[in-house]
């Protein structure tokens, strides 16, 4: 029997790659990365319209520019026949959505709408639904919603239901010619199939939906916005399928943009962090998936709903078919350290790398080994971006407690590690007072692989082994390893990912001594978390100040 | 009539500097500055023998030579003749103390002492007798000694009868050759006129002694210090005299030692920072003084006996004859700001800073002034060497809040100005709930005449106006005042200082809109001053940690 192979396509916030993997061993064969050609659209639109602050829009044609290059490259370097891929899967950012007409056409291809800000893909990061998401928040805790518990109670503007209203509101005609408003992965798999499906995942957490209620109802919303006329539902694609299914095959137009056969199966698109997990071997809950880079993400699955606070969203089916799959997060991790090594390292330093030339990170790791774990005499308050860890409050701000004049920055740079160690930690003690349990964590993302010293810092604060995922490429590696399933290479993702799947890399332990020490400091960390969220701390006059 | 002139003599950590004034105006007719060879020994002995940590010793054949050259330096080059001196005062840091034989002789001078370091001077920073200063803390408030309220309950090692305990213990043939364990400005005294004396003000701020009382009883050191044989108090020079009182009149040994004529007046000693009180002009209460420099201190006085939180010591003609003088302080000023300046700049300002040709204080002041108040977003503690604003506690530890990815370096050095503004605003508060009012600042020291953005911001924030004084060398100006007025160029200090003390050069006034931010500012650095000031607060286990 001829080797099969299976394609995963992980689209980005600034570029798509594609992998092709022999469905045998998990090899990669080829793999192509597509810059989109817009980037991210902050400050105005091509033709010159100027754009909101926190602003944040692509244009779909580069998703579909991405597709055609990536899929066509992998398939030309690696010389594998289009027979021969199994399967196809995609993650992408999310919510990253854009309305569609009735025939799938993006509403910022047609000239009328080229200068409608609302017609681009607004990407994840794009905060100009602020008002929406608040009213609607506010109205469904009123009304005690059930589906808002599944959420911390939080509703962000990220999401796809507070983008939609504000088109509703601020642009009518364009709300009027919008037939869908689309994830720009369900796009995708329905250019690849003509057929038109959201993953339970995304609907999940991206769309209030959830498997016993559906989306909220038709009257919350028109409360919310009585401006809108009909039901906003009506936009929304409402076909959700569980993560892993086959959405639909390789059509005659989808297999004219790629070069794959018709026929061939292509998976319901996945949120791209998500994909990590069959990327790293998890198929059942038990362990815990960390998405280290910029920001941190938490995934955890149960058997049973179990209710957690701090999560942003419980979703049934949500990462893998058959068990609630739970994220949580922290969105100040390596922006952080960045953010004190760009602004807080002093000329010295910065001197002595270039000698010696190493990066200054690793010049900061070197100098904050050398002490034990207390040493530093500092707690710090991983806030830089407000809470995300548990409190989903965006106010708050960072701290440093314990300076003295023999602090250095080294020493500064460990406290902030930490930091973000104990916000780990204080997200595991969450999932595990719930009851969801694991035994061990999985650390996959750029950190992870290239800091020693923090992810042994990070098990010795959380008290649980960390093992170092082997892939790079986790979301797209993960898309092939659903693909395969899907393409009937493995009987399930299981088996695919057990095949598929290489060792972890590295594996920390912690130490008993520093978990001592940390231990009193994490009761430290969390006193400090308490008194500087409450409702009138001060970080709260700090706030107003600053932006007032 | 030919006119007269004064001579002060200010004996500071590293060097002594000697004026030369015109007793009508004030005008400063010569200067000099004579450095200690020996510096500060900290390490150890000029024989190689090694010291304690902690130690800080000096030579005091360097402060005979100071004395020798200064005063030769400022007669020959002034050209004023000896005749013409109506009166001579010195200041001298404190408590720096050493033993001398009955001869007046010190007893390292003498050869079986001088590899002894218990026989050198020990310098207001020598902090070795630690356990000893703690030892008499603890009985004294055990037994509800009343002195310990006029020191806040706490009794410093930097203090003489700790320093003089530890000899008495550690090194008891040294102990039984001491005749007297003196001040060293008061042996500069001695050797001008023959006569020994100490200050109301040294005594009082440095050796527990008040006018009602004396000094502490014979039982409580006894049974503080069991060990030591004979009353430690005959060590102690006991002859207290108010501050401005003549001490005694050059003699033979003076007169040879200095070029000064025999019977010229000598005050009595007086600690170094009290001496800029006449040198600003202030003879009675009604005004605060500030000397702003690595460290601040607030300088007040009153009619009447008051009870006031965190001062370091309340003293009768502490500072000015017929007033109770009060001393409070932060330890960490312009420390805290070169720390940061030295530690936490990116090179990026570094090389600014050097490309334009100017210092990086000065880079940061003017980009921190382009913020209004609050818009940092920033809230700082000034505990970088500990709090002795108002609760004398070397354990606790600075803290910044607020931090977030946009907070740059001038927003951190603007928090820190800040954060030492709110400390004096403590201390200001302190002061006037205990009824020792005043309403106007004066400040004096480096930093007030150098960093303008500094100087509003510390009106802003405690609200009051802020006078910066003229003068450079306040201690020995205010030394040339004092001395003016006892050589009876002028009737009284009053007098002298209103005849010799040039107005202030500049006044800092609130601005009203600043004010109101800060006032909401300074509620919340109150509280966490509070929360973090608590004794199982953070910094505790912080300290612990650091230390072990």
């Amino acid at each position: 029997m001829s080797k099969k192979y299976a394609i995963g396509i992980d689209f980005g916030t600034l570029s798509a790659r594609a992998v092709l993997v022999c469905t045998d061993n998990g090899e990669v064969i080829a793999s192509a990365v597509s810059e989109y050609a817009h980037k991210v659209m902050e400050r105005e639109l091509p033709c010159g319209i100027k754009l909101k602050p926190d602003s944040a829009l692509q244009h779909p044609q580069d998703y579909l520019d991405a597709l055609h290059e990536t899929v066509g490259t992998v398939l030309r370097e690696s010389g594998v026949s289009a027979d021969d891929i199994v399967g196809v899967a995609t993650d992408f950012t999310s919510s990253t959505v854009f309305p569609i007409d009735s025939d799938g056409t993006p509403l910022c291809f047609k000239e009328e709408y080229q200068s409608s800000p609302h017609a681009y893909a607004k990407m994840w990061k794009d905060h100009t639904s602020h008002e929406y998401s608040e009213r609607l928040r506010t109205l469904s805790e009123e009304r005690g919603e059930a589906f808002l518990g599944d959420y911390s109670g939080k509703i962000s503007s990220e999401w796809l239901i507070p983008k939609l209203a504000a088109i509703a509101v601020e642009d009518e005609s364009l709300y009027n010619d919008t037939a869908k408003y689309i994830e720009a992965g369900d796009f995708i798999v329905m250019k690849l199939t003509g057929s038109m499906s959201t993953s339970s995942g995304n609907a999940g957490f991206k769309a209030l939906w959830n498997s016993d209620s559906g989306f909220p109802s038709g009257e919350l919303l028109h409360t919310a916005y009585p401006d809108i006329k009909g039901d906003l539902r009506e936009k929304i694609v409402t076909n959700v399928l569980p993560v892993g299914s086959i959405a639909g095959y390789v059509d005659r137009d989808g297999a004219l943009l790629t070069g794959l056969c018709e026929g061939t199966p292509v998976c319901v698109n996945m949120i791209d962090a998500h994909a990590a997990i069959p990327a790293v071997g998890i198929t059942a809950p038990g362990k815990l998936l960390m998405i280290m880079g910029t920001s941190t993400c938490h995934l955890a699955m149960s058997k049973e709903k179990k209710k957690c606070k701090g999560v942003t969203g419980v979703v049934k089916d949500g990462f893998v078919h058959g068990y609630y799959a739970y994220e949580a997060g922290q969105n100040c991790v390596g922006d952080c350290f960045d953010w004190f090594v760009t602004h807080m390292v002093p000329a010295e330093y910065t001197k002595e790398a270039q000698t010696r030339d190493i990066g200054i990170h690793a010049l900061l790791s070197e100098k904050a080994e050398k002490k034990r774990a207390g040493e530093n005499g500092l707690l710090a308050l991983d806030w830089w971006n407000g809470c995300r860890s548990d409190l989903l409050n965006d106010r708050l701000s960072g701290m440093i407690l314990g300076m003295n004049l023999s602090t250095r920055a080294e020493d500064i740079y460990r406290a902030l590690i930490e930091a973000t160690a104990f916000g780990t930690r204080l997200i595991c003690e969450n999932y595990r007072s719930a009851g969801i349990i694991f035994d061990e964590i999985i650390a996959s993302g750029g950190i992870a692989k290239k800091n020693p010293l923090m992810m042994q810092i990070y098990a010795d604060i959380v008290g649980t082994p960390i093992h170092i995922a082997e892939t790079d490429q986790a979301g797209a590696l993960g898309c092939a390893v659903m693909a395969a399933a899907a393409g009937s290479a493995w009987r399930n993702i299981t088996e695919a990912a057990q095949a598929m799947v290489k060792p972890c890399v590295k594996t920390y332990y912690p130490n008993p001594e520093s978990t001592c020490v940390y231990d009193k400091l994490y009761a430290e960390y969390v006193r400090m978390h308490d008194i500087l969220s409450e409702d009138d701390s001060p970080t709260s006059l700090l706030y107003s100040l600053r932006t007032s």
